[in-house]
């Protein structure tokens, strides 16, 4: 399953620059393989200063050895061997109309002493962060999370939604990150899915990534903004850095076990504000995004 | 003492702020009075876009009650009450060439059930982040730090300093926040010093903070700066903003026992870059600074 699935994000990475490359129109991903002196390594793919995308990346890795310590209190486990691959991506378009997505599929397998496999499981999720609210395009979004879900279990959809909002929550300012999409996470084998049919499913969520995203930034992305817009877009992005360094369980692990700092935190936006207490003008658009972001809606 | 702290903190608070808007000449600190729910409260002041000053704040807080669970695990005490006031100030200029400065002046009390004072010490301390290193400016800065420790015991300065250098550290990128200065905590009655004696170290800290700074912004508030100065700025402000959200206990506690947000994130720098990978050109300015924060030096 690892080789399948490590095969299976190598590709998905690369048709997913060529066609954010296509629709950028401008820049191309610059590409650095790294390799991780415990075991295993990745190969990062960086866009910065595009005509669409200022700043994101396309990041596949793979890595293998003793679990990290810090992760055996988090698993609960003691000292057991683990490997672990995925595709993590985040695109920060210039554009404040255009959203920030996010998405991450990844693969995890522990082995005991003797080599043995003791536990594997699949996770990931795809989610969307918009400065402006177009509600179209978070009913598309979703439509397209509901869709790829529904061909696998009825009950996906509005699970997997419940748990994108409840992750990504920035608690201290009691709002959301964005208007969510999926998350999920311990995809194990049970008495409904196999590990074949998880895979399935996984797969056929990030065969629909560009499906999900692309029509959005293709409809926005030409739109005029102002400065005004543009300075929101940049304090939004705060909150964006705020989750990712306080809450993401992903980045924090990354930096606490050695990981490649470079390729976790490409993440964080390109230019970003922090303004002291600041708040939108009564019934204004930015106003309607906090009211979405503080009461999460059902978009299908 | 508590009163007594608070009072002189209360008067520290209105030197400071006038003697920054004296030198920033231009822009004012805004007030807002604050309650928490739960007991207390605090008086934030913050300057933003001044002629020296982007953003800055100098908060006063006087928090009190059952003690937070969360620290209740941290200091290892169960169902206490306890005491704390401070006062916490960051301030970051407009101009590269003059740093960053963070100061922070606190007292803790706690009690059992019956009110009796179980525990009490002081905390605190004040650090410099450059943008451009200028050697005779950290030297300045730490003979300040030197001359009021002196004052007290002669081992507190390389002990501060040490510690200093240590907590404020990107363990996830190697390297300093900044060129450090003094920190200290859990200053509490022993053979050498009782409340009093750390009473008078504290405050004598505290009432020499403007003459530790003020000179260095008088010197490097004018000088001549280019964009490509201030976008090195900007992203050495993303390492602050990375110590702060992920490093700095004082945040994180704040985040997590339903403090004032905007006064526990007034620290963060208003306009801030990440470039992926950025590294200084060989030889440069820039890598001076990285020089001397991978490798802190004695300045006196």
């Amino acid at each position: 399953m690892k080789e399948v699935f490590y095969s299976y994000i190598e590709t998905l990475q690369n048709q997913i620059t060529s066609a954010l490359e296509l629709i950028d129109g401008c820049a191309q991903f610059e590409e650095d393989l790294w390799r991780r002196k415990e075991g295993g390594g990745g190969r990062t793919r960086i866009m910065q200063n595009g005509g669409v995308f200022e700043k994101g990346g396309v990041n596949i890795s793979k890595v293998f050895g003793p679990l990290p310590k810090a992760m055996q209190a988090y698993f609960k486990v003691e000292d057991v061997d683990f490997f672990a691959c995925g595709l993590s991506l985040v695109m920060h378009p210039k554009n404040p109309m255009v959203p920030t997505v996010h998405a991450n599929w990844r693969y995890f397998e522990m082995y005991d002493k003797s080599g043995e496999l003791i536990d594997q499981w699949f996770g990931g999720g795809l989610d969307l962060t918009p400065y402006y609210l177009f509600e179209e395009d978070a009913e598309y979004f979703h439509l397209q999370c509901k869709n790829a879900c529904d061909r696998h279990n009825s009950n996906f959809y509005q699970n997997y939604k419940k748990a994108c909002d409840a992750y990504f929550y920035n608690s201290h300012r009691k709002e959301a990150r964005g208007v969510g999409g999926l998350f999920f996470d311990y995809c194990k084998s049970n008495e409904q899915m196999n590990m074949q049919q998880w895979y399935d499913f996984i797969t056929d969520v990030g065969d629909h990534f560009l499906e999900a995203y692309l029509p959005i930034v293709q409809k926005r992305k030409d739109l005029p903004y102002t400065a005004v817009e543009r300075q929101w877009q940049e304090i939004r992005r705060g909150r964006y850095v705020e989750f990712n360094l306080v809450h993401d369980k992903g980045t924090l692990f990354g930096l606490k076990t050695n990981g490649r700092i470079e390729s976790i935190l490409m993440s964080l936006p390109p230019h970003v504000q922090w303004a002291y207490d600041h708040h939108p003008a009564p019934n204004s658009r930015e106003e309607a995004l906090i009211e979405v972001l503080k009461h999460p809606k059902n978009w299908v």
